[in-house]
Parts: C-alpha cells; structure tokens; sequence
C-alpha cells in the first residue's frame, strides 16, 4: 500500500501540501449512482476550517471544493472521484523567517532528515491542511452507511476539564464542541488564556456511533478496533486510540469488565455487535508556542477542528469494511450468478 | 489486503485455528542469504508458552515448528517462509459442553452472526493461539533490524498495581515480566487471588524501543504511529495504544508537552526520529471465568504471554518500513543502475 | 502486494519449492459454508499430475494435499485455507550433478544473481512444481463461480499440429488435452520423436470460458483482461497472451473486427460481456534438454499439464473478480443496511 | 488493489473522464531530489496528442499539465505528486447524438451494464483520453531509471504491412511511427485510405528496452513478464501481448528455442537478465466507423499514438519493480543500520 492511500475496497488517496497550489483527493470504489455535488461537501469543510471562533487559528482560507471526476449529471459513475481545493490563503511570506529554523517538536526535523530537504511553509505535508482532503472523502464515506448511523464526536477534556454529561445537542453550539455545556465554558475560559500567553493544550476526544451495522472488521489484521486505529492514528495530533474500556481495562477484573457491555465498545472478536461503538482519542498541545504561534497562524487548541476529522476517518474506515463486508457475502448462500 | 496479512514489503499472511491440526505462517519478502533454523524460533515461543507458572493457563503444548520453504542450507533464499506449529495439545472435547453456547464477551457472538457458523472449540481462529504464527513471524523480523535495536517489554500495570522502576534485567526474572521486582511480586499475588476466585485481571503493558533507527515511517497513512497502532490493536486482548505523552497529553500545555521530548515517543511527524519510541498498550481482563475458565483452560492474567506477541507485532512492523525506507532511498542520490 | 500473492479479495498465496519439504497455499477470502475435502482437491491435482503418459515427465509423486485451516466439519469457515502438499518424490540426488552448473535459458542464471544463492535442486522456486498450489486454489475458486460456468482450455497447437475442431468431449481423451481428435494423434507422434532425441517443442493453448457473469473487471488497471494476463504470464513456461481477435487483430480492419462479435473475446471497455470468453496462450518449449532431459525428469512438452494450471488461474481470477463486483454492488441500490 | 491504481512502491493512481472538466494522476512513491517540472511532461505529451497528422484523430486539445502536489522548488519532495490536465477542447455536443445510443463494440454496452448509467460523452472513462495521466506518470517513472535506458517502441506492423528493419533514428520522422521508412510510406497510404472509407486498421507494436538493470521482476506473481502483461493490457486498445519468441514459440523445438538468447526476451524465470527486453503487443482497429467516424473525432490507427503510452506503461513497470529490488536488497549485505 502506497503511504498516501487507506482502504482497500473504498480507497482514499489524499495529496497536496499546506503552502502548495491545492490540496486534494481521489476517492476509488465509490459505488455509481449516489448523488453527489459540491456543496454536499461544504457543511463539513466549514466545520473543519480555521477561523470560527477566537479558539482556532485565524487563518481563514475559504475552502472551495472542486470535483474534477467520477461525478455525471448529479451522480456518481463508479469512477475515481477527484476533489481539488485550492490553497487560496496560502502566504508562503508568513514563514520566510523559518526557512532556516528547525521548530522544536514539528514534523521539520524528521522530513528534514528523511527527504533530504524540508517545505518551511507552515509544515507542507505534515501540516493539518492536508485533512481537508479526508474531510471531503469523509462525506462520500458516509453517503455508503446507513442513514441512521451517525458518528458523534465531542471535546470530552481540555486540559484538567471533563465534560460529564453528553448532550449531543450542546456539541455544535460552543466553540470548543464539547457536549456539556457548562464545562464547555470552562474550556472556552481555559483556551483563551492559553492563547494568551502563546500556549496551547491537549484534550480527548470521545466518538460514539450510533447504530452501526454488525458484521464490521475481519479477523485478524482488519479487525475493526485494527482498522480505526490505524486510521485515527494516521492524523496528525493524535497520540493514542482506544475502544470500550480502553486503557481502564488495565485496572478491572474480568467479572467487573464482563459486567458492563459497554466494555466491549460494541466490538467483539474485532467485528462489530451492531451496538454502539465507543473509542476515546487523545490529542496533544499544539506544539507552535510563543513567537511562531504569534507569526504563523495556529490553534491554541486543535481539539474542535480535529473533530471532524476524525469523524471522517470513522466514516472512510466503515465504509471500507462494509463494502469489505458485502463482498465476502456472509450469511448469504453464495450468489447462483457469482456477481450480484 | 486480504485480512490475514499484514505489512507491504514484509508481509505476515497467517492461518489456522486453536483446535485445528495446525497453526502457521507465510513470510514474503524477507530478503536472502539470512542464517534462520527452526531452533532460532524456540525461545520467543517459549516465551509465549502457557503453562510457565502459575499465574498463565495449564495447556501445555509444546510448539515445534518445522520450516516448509524459503530456508536452503540453512540461509533464507529470498523466497516466502513457510512455518508450521501443530496443535499437539488440542482437546477439543474440553469444549463440547461449549458447543451450543455463546460465551458473554466472547469472539463467538460475532463469528457466528457474521459466519453463519461458530467453531466452538475454544476460539478457533480468533483465539490467542493464533498469536503463535506472529511470534515466529516476529523472530525472522528482528534479523532485519539493526543488531542493537532492542524491543523491551513488561507490565507496567496489572490491576491496581503499577511498576514504578523500569529495570530490564529484572522483566525475565518474574512471571508476570515486571521491570520493578518488589511490584511484581504483588502482581503475583494479586493475579493469584483472582485466580482461586475464577477471575482475572487486565493489564498495561509498556515497550520501549532502544536504538531505533531514524526514518521510519511515511505520509500520511503509513505514519509510524498508525502502523504500530494497526500492528498492536491487531492483537485480540489489546484495548488501547499510545506513544509518547499519549493520554497524559490531554491534560497538558504545549510548554510542558515540548519541555520534555519524552512526549514525542521517539516519533515526529509520524516519522522515527531515532531516539527511542515508547509505546503504551492496554490489555482487557480474560472474559473466560467462573465454570468456563475451570473447565476451559485460559488466563487469569494474559499481560505476561501477550507481551512477546506485542514485541513480535513491533518487530515486524519495524521490519516493513524498514524495507520501505530502503526502497524510497531517501538521502540517497538516485541509483545509477536503477536496482542497487 | 508481495510477489507471491495473487488477488485482493480472493487472494491466493503460494509457498514452496520443487525439492524442499512442501508446497502449499494460503487461501484468504473464500466466504464461509462452503463445502470443501481433500477429496475435492484431487481430481485437478491428477490432470496435473506428471508421469500421465509418455509425453510427460516420468517423475511420479503422488500429490496428498493436506487441509490445514479454514475448514471445519467440511465447510469452509471464511478463515483463511491452507493446504500444504508434501514432496514424497523429491530426489535431489538427481540434481547434485547440476550444484555448480548453470543451465541456458532457466530461472538459475537470474536467481542466483538477484539473490546470490541458487538452489540447484530442479529448479526450485522456479519450478513448475509450484503450480500445484495454484490447482489448489483454482478448485476453491470454482466454488465460487456460478455452476454452469465452465472452463474449457485445450493444446490448440504443438510445433506444427494446428487443432481445426473443438470437440470438447475430446479433450481428456489423449494425452496432449487436443480437442481435434485426428490432430490428436499426430501432436502425440510429434511429442515422441522428439522425446527420443531429448528435444521438446512448445504450443498455443486455447481457452474458452462458457456462460461467464457479466460485469467482471474494473476500469482501468483491474481491466478483466489485464487481470487475466497478469494471472497467465504469472505461469513459468507462458510466452504470450492474447483475447479474442487477438494478433490477428493486427491484420484487420475496424469493419472486419467489429462483424464477428467473437473478436471481442467476450470482453468490452474491460469488463465481460456475459459472452463466452476466447483466450490464446502460447506456451514455450521445455529448456531442459539432452543431458540434463535424461537425469532429471521433464517434459517434452509442458502443455498438457499446463492446461489445469491455466484453467485455474482463469477461476482465481474470475472468483476475484466476481467477489469484487459484488463488493462494489453495481447494479443494486445502496444496501440500506450497508453490509449484507 | 483499488482498480484505478497501478504499481506497489511506485504506485500510479489516475482520475478522470473525457469530456469532464480535467484528467489527473497521483503519483504516490517518487523518492525525494529529483528534477521535475511542467515542461518535462510536454514532449511525451505532444507524442500522444491527437492532431498530428492526417492520421490520427482532428481532435486537437492542446494538454498543458499543471502540478499540484509534491514538486517544490523545482525538485520531487517525496510526497504524492499530483497533476491535472484541463479537457479544454471537450465539446460534449459533438456527442449529443449518441445520448441513448450503445455504439457496437463499445465499452459502452458494459459500461452501462455493470454501472447502470453510461456517459454517452465520447467514452467518458474508457476513452483512450485516460492515458495521458500514464503518460505523464510514465516521464517520472523514466527519472528513477538508469540514464542509458531506453524504451524504443515502433509499428512493426499495420494491416498487411510489416516493417522488416529497426531503424531507430527513422521512428519519430513518420506519422505511424514505424522503424523501416519504406515500409512505413506503404502504412501511411493504407491508413489513408481506410480514413477514406471511415474505416481502420489494426496493428503490432514491437517495443525493445536497451540497457536495462537485472534483477527486475519477483517470484512468483510479480514476474517482469506478468508485471509487463498486466500493465500493457490495462491499455484500452491492446489486445494481446508477448515477449521474447512469443506466440513463434509455439511452433518451435527446444533446442531451437535455446539456440538464440532472443528467444527469452530478457527475462528467464520472470527476472531481467540485463539484456535487451522485446516485447510484442497487438492492437486493435478502432471500432468508431462509419457515420460514428465522422462526426466524433476518432483515429483511422490508434497505433502511432498507443505507443508513448505503452512505453509510458514500460517505464511505470520497471520503476516499480526497481524500487522493490532496491527493498529487497538482493546481493547487498543486509543493511547494518537498517534503513539505507
């Protein structure tokens, strides 16, 4: 598998580079005949985009998606989808000062030292623009699962804040999209201090999906809890994936965790139960502090904006494994015309 | 990918089920001229072994595995690896009382919804025992990593008990493979007590890579941290994964995250930096208890066995991008003769 | 994808060399409840069988597969398959006498280059003795194909004898596998008297596929016959591959290819029509010869036992295919649960 | 495999229709450090275009590439390198008429078929106007091979017409690209003549590859040959092809066969020798005659402008394999630091 490509029946291939001329996407395995249009995927980049509110970066590229392919009078033909979105913000000049610098805790050093040179133009590559292009896939993955799955992502922690409550109507209402209200103010509160003082924070990230389909995941290195790992993992300011339990499992017995269906985060075997599925996400600080956060334009907290994100890589890894899933035919008898 | 390899250029296909005749495992790509023997195998699988002390299952099957092919003269040919373990402690009549039962938390609810049939006999493909084949795997992998790389493993946590020293000498020197001495000897009898109850326990496990090489890793999908994630969540037990700061950056300031490069884990830009990787892994209880886990034969704390497999899982995905790295030549001028 | 894998969702893996202790094939992504023995294996593993008549090779192992994996009270559980197949006949005494000796025109000059080592034992990895894992696949993939699809291949020519009838009841009837009864009889002649002078000759197979599914193959590089030629050029001893109107396209014009709608070879825009497939493969001559003909044992002329492991890479390339188009569900709505 | 991708390491992924807005490939895999700009990409793709004699097609679109990702002051970065190019001579309307026609011999029968749609606009994906994403990927490929490779390809035939010699420097001073100048009048007036007629014609295509390295291609399914066959038969136009003595192989003796080294084409037991690789492809007449003829802009020969594009394959082949030699490190030591 080429490193710029996840899935194998429904398949992501994102290029494109922070400060280059567009970012985009090729989306290969998207069955013909859903509808699809641009503005079908502008909900979601809005969502993800900098600048909507004094927590995120300012820079405020508008992103304007272009289909290039794979799309016919509203629908779509079973050909590779091709999305471009120019970089119509992009001010190399606002890192000319870093052209020499090697920031401490960035991708610089490791691209530096592979590639043989490094793009100092706000991370190239290795920079969170490049998400713009599974946001994008993100929206065609979901047009593939059920319609009422939903995927629901929320600021669970900022810094010492804890939401305890999950009010899925509260996420979309404060800017730190967290679902309980009240702790969301704190964690507006706690942000913009930070921001302030060129600081920045981590958090968590608690993704549940709502009605998913059983049979999701495959023994033994497509598991489902395999697959979502490996795609969570894949952005950028994560650093660590877990499912049901997760790492509270280290401290339980078994009759305590067998006690509790919400240990297995509706995933058993590594296929899915058809329950709930339940993952945690941590996401670390923002490592552009004091003058590069001042100069370049950054996010003293990447948490709200991850999140769309990841609910995109959720969607792109189930729509994988559910094609997956139709095609080894299970529990069907196997098909008289060996296609249908 | 079909769901049963894992890895690009060093790829790990495995097979066989608990109670079948045999487990086993096709290595392709590992390169020629490499002395491997069937006796270099025995101790990671020794490792594995149950039966080591009290604390792990009494299914003692001794595990000899005979090399098919890709082995001439006692050297790697080039050509794929083929090993074979029998199963020549199989019982399966331990488990017809299971026939007709679904275990609570078991793989058997979603083998047999999404298969249309279950394999009653003790797990069949989604038992631990297919580790086995990863174990070996595992062996031929390190003989491609550099000579003092070294994958170091132990339980940091087993219930409440959390090691507070990190002394490698001492992980061997326990059973349930503790780096500090004096918590491992409450490990012991924590597990034991949850034993004689018919419980279990989970566990965490650390692993700390020393002398890593730089440059593994690849934008965007191939990311260090997302391949170790797949690798290790890959592993039935596994819950959860982290690398550096991990979920303890959820709590933190970018000051204090960037003030200790301990945070990275050894990984920027999802790209090793050659410092060492350090990597947290969450293992479940055993959810075999009260009559099944008397009659059955598992673990009431499966930390101390999963951790060879967890080391296996690294090496191997060490392995593969190792390969890659060589094959992108980064740093390297391009080859005058296209192949060297 | 490793070199010695085949397919995405039917994928085949082959192992073993000619002299060594096995060959075998994992087998991932047949679905499960399929019913499948070792009985079922061994009629396809005697058409390839050496030592059937004088034209063939007298070497005489008896080929016993052993199912390993993925089968369970005689129905497949959609784990992976393996079957290994013991070399009972491997004399490598016969070829101590090649240790030092390269011989023109085999697999010997090139591997002992590109991996530094050669295993003089009959070939090796390049033996045609790898191809009895890829008969093993080929039966399981015919269970997926739909059960009036027949697969009929035949010696079309060899050296000058051109078949000018296609009676298919003929076929298993002479030792050459030629469907012209009378032209039979004349290639079998030819075969003898260059066996006597320790010569061989090569031939043209010629393949028809009856009552295929429509909708096999994807544009543009899973073209179906981009499929099939990569599965065909994958067997040892093929030189070329052509469908339908095929070279003589060359010599005819737009009107005259388009008349006769079997210029199409039952495939348009690369995927199949549902018409009847016509492919043409041209097989080379036996490389062994004089001396070398006398102590090992090889055939002078390899088409008739090719013919099951062409016929077998034709059903692994339409079972995958086949698995593929039901992934994709072209054809059908969105399945409203996105996974039957 | 997603089926719009080609190659493992150096994988080649392309989009678009042919009257959409734009046509593109990422090129996932191209080391870091190499030369490359939108001016590299004209010449090859002057090559293909149509218009550049009275017999090929009027359609004269004007390719100007642009690069989107992956070039970065003037050099390959390492990340995916992505180009688009503008159908700015679509002219949907030229094909209005053909919106509920199935032209015969067209993909689209199958097309709409299997995707239950069709794109009536003069092929939509299965337009031969798809290659000039290869082309474009095939002048990277180029890069990454030796400098005193050459990939020289020629019409050895059209129609009845044979070229006897192979005059390189004669290739590019004739519109049907044929190696013999006097042969290649006769072609030129045939071609002429069918145009006349709103007919065409087939033709072979004899492709050589001076220079290049050994040790290209793997055991056992990625052999150069079947690496070569898949990548030539992903050509729409293609309909068979060969190496070495090919189909001629058929009607030979062994010792004949073995007398001349050209008789293996390069390649023996799926590897490259390091000598000169010949290769045979056949090409099928156009199927748009007749009133479709006139009114689309169709080519009376496709050869003279199939052939950039299958030596673009030849170059895309090889540079994969070559990256994967490369990993394998075959005849190196292994790599003491594991990653150089």
């Amino acid at each position: 598998m080429a490193s710029n490509s996840f899935g194998t029946l429904f398949r992501v291939t994102t290029f494109g580079e922070s400060h280059g001329p567009a970012l985009g996407v090729v989306i290969d395995g998207c069955p013909a005949g859903i509808a699809l249009s641009e503005d079908d995927l502008l909900p979601e980049l809005r969502r993800r985009r900098p600048g909507q509110s004094d927590v995120t970066t300012a820079r405020r590229e508008e992103d304007r998606p272009t289909i290039l392919s794979g799309v016919f009078e509203g629908r779509t033909t079973g050909m590779p989808i091709a999305v471009v979105i120019g970089n119509t913000d992009a001010r190399p000049s606002d890192y000319e000062h870093l052209r020499d610098a090697i920031r401490p805790g960035h991708a610089d050093e490791t691209f530096a030292g592979k590639y043989g040179h490094r793009d100092h133009r706000g991370g190239g590559r290795s920079s969170g623009r490049e998400t713009v292009a599974r946001v994008v896939a993100g929206v065609v993955a979901r047009k593939l699962l059920p319609p009422d799955l939903r995927i629901v992502a929320h600021a669970k922690r900022i810094g010492p804040h804890v939401a305890s409550r999950f009010d899925e109507a509260e996420i979309e209402r404060n800017p730190v999209r967290c679902a309980d209200a009240d702790v969301a103010k704190e964690m507006v509160e706690y942000v913009r201090s930070l921001k302030e003082r060129h600081d920045s924070t981590g958090g968590l990230v608690e993704i549940v999906v709502r009605n998913p389909p059983p049979h999701l995941g495959e023994p033994v290195f497509a598991k489902l809890k395999a697959s979502l790992a490996h795609a969570i993992l894949s952005v950028g300011a994560v650093t660590g994936f877990a499912y049901g339990a997760g790492f509270r499992g280290a401290e339980m017995t078994g009759r305590e965790y067998v006690a509790d269906r919400s240990s297995f985060g509706g995933i058993l075997g590594g296929i899915s139960t058809g329950e709930d599925l339940r993952l945690e996400v941590s996401v670390k600080p923002t490592t552009s502090l004091g003058d590069v956060a001042r100069k370049g334009r950054h996010d003293p907290c990447i948490v709200p904006r991850v999140i769309p994100v990841l609910e995109a890589m959720v969607a792109i890894t189930l729509a994988d494994l559910g094609l997956r899933a139709r095609a080894a035919g299970h529990l069907a008898p196997v098909d008289p015309d060996g296609t249908a």
